[in-house]
């Protein structure tokens, strides 16, 4: 039983600590993907309410799903929300741009490993020190409700923006 | 002279054509990139006095310099600003995303070829059809008019997202 607890208490620091192997992790396991800014715009987005502008990036697996349209999105598609403060531009204060960075959130396709929420792994960091999200793994249910009613797009708000 | 009228009526006629390779090509002779959305972001934006929802995205060279504050940015420079009409997501009014594509707009550098304007050559092309924007090549004074206010940031409204 000792031993038991031991093992639980070092997963436990491993999956709640802020860096493993130099990128922070969720309490879910998800490491922060780095790359997330050099992956392919899938949208921009506005959200008046919280006043962040944000975009939707994501891999090449995910972009290359959402042009074809394929639903579901396969194993291996990631998706990465980046939020910053909408802020106006002092030059021209009818445009917002992107201030102070707020946080990075990620969607991960692994249909068997995440079957209970709806096949996506979800992981945010927050803020300068990427500080991951969520006391224990138990913060996907806030995600995975929010993201329900859209179960009929694969749990995802977002499509690929449209261009000629 | 009927030589020369000729010479410039086929000149004329490239310029203002709206495909030239398979490329819309605007009054100053500046050809659609076509490939605008598989660079990588600069910023996203939003202009609520007009409803639209855009994101500015880079060549690599552009993004290159913008991410080492190289200013001016080298000739090669690239940047695109994509435009969409604003919508509230269906399912979560409170957020913003693109619907109808409105326009893409393009800055490329070349200092010497476009001292005139900053070393920045202008071009947009407007809706579905990509119809270059402009009777002829005297456009550019309303986009350069437009950008001289930021002259200091090499003409640049937007800098690259800030991201840890
Ligand atoms: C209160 C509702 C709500 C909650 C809670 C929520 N989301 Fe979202 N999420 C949204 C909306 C709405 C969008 C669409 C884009 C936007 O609003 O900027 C979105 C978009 C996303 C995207 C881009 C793909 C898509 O579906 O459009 C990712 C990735 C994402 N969310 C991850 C997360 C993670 C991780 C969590 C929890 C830690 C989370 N979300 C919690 C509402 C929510
Ligand atoms: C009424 C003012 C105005 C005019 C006219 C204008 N722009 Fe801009 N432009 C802006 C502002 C403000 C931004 C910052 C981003 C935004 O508002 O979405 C910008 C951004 C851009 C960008 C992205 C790089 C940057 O500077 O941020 C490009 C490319 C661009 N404009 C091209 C053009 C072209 C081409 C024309 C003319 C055909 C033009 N602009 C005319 C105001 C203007």
């Amino acid at each position: 039983m000792r031993k038991k607890l031991v093992v639980c208490a070092v997963i436990l620091s491993v999956a709640g600590s802020v860096v493993a192997a130099d990128r922070p992790v969720a309490p879910n396991g998800i490491a922060l993907y780095p790359d997330y800014l050099s992956w392919k715009v899938v949208a921009p987005s506005y959200r008046e309410d919280k006043g962040q502008i944000r975009v939707i990036t994501g891999n090449e697996i995910a972009v290359a799903a959402l042009k074809a349209g394929t639903k579901p999105l396969p194993d291996g598609s990631v998706l990465a929300k980046v939020a910053w403060k909408a802020e106006k531009h002092p030059n021209f204060p009818v445009a917002s741009e992107p201030g102070a960075f707020v946080q990075v959130e990620f969607m991960v396709k692994a249909a068997r490993k995440y079957k209970e929420t709806g096949g996506w792994g979800f992981a945010r960091f927050v803020g300068n020190t990427l500080q991951p999200y969520g006391k224990d793994k138990s913060f996907v249910v806030e995600c995975f409700g929010c993201h329900t009613p859209v179960a009929g797009n694969d749990y995802l708000f977002t499509k690929m923006v449209k261009s000629p």
